[in-house]
């Protein structure tokens, strides 16, 4: 459980962090969690069996790669990859702070190629 | 089932509600959704008695009073409200503009005080 009052800046968050990646949890909800993501590389394919993922872009561009189409999110930009759909995030800035929304305990299959 | 490469500009979306008060969902994450709330008065007190609830201020300043505490979020804060923990928003600025993520079918208990 979250500690009720606990407040977190995501500004400061994402400026605290100078490293080329970076995945970590901000919150709990339920068996959800937001988490921050921090780019400057492409991912690899890859999908989630069991959840679907919400991305919000902080700062920067973030393409994600669904299939055969390429989404393009900019700051205050959103889309869910609805489970099981393969995709593929990438920086479309040198670099992208997104906050993503997902099952806690989502699993993800890496593959070889989209389809 | 979202679909897939569909994008939701929250910025906006936002500029787009003129009234007092707005509150949908922009996106379903699993059996969890992340909704948009407009508001230029406060709410009443409650508490969700099987849901957590994340906020994250996008415009103006939110007020959460949880018990006898007053959290103050500014643009880019978020904070989580453990399920049945009861609490009421203000907003602390004319207008406040904040998403949240809570269960789908979250149940709200109106309470005639906080404690």
């Amino acid at each position: 459980m979250e500690t009720p009052g606990h407040v977190i800046d995501m500004i400061e968050t994402a400026a605290a962090v100078t490293g080329p990646y970076a995945n970590f949890t901000l919150t709990h909800v339920n068996d959800h969690v937001v988490r921050m993501s921090v780019m400057t590389e492409s991912f690899y394919w890859h999908r989630h069996p069991n959840s679907d993922e919400t991305f919000l872009v902080l700062e920067g561009e973030l393409l994600i790669d669904i299939g055969d189409k390429t989404v393009t999110l900019t700051r205050g930009q959103m889309t869910t990859v609805p489970k099981n759909v393969p995709h593929r995030t990438r920086p479309g800035t040198a670099r992208s702070v997104n906050l993503t929304v997902e099952l806690t305990t989502m699993e993800t299959e890496r593959l070889d190629q989209p389809l």
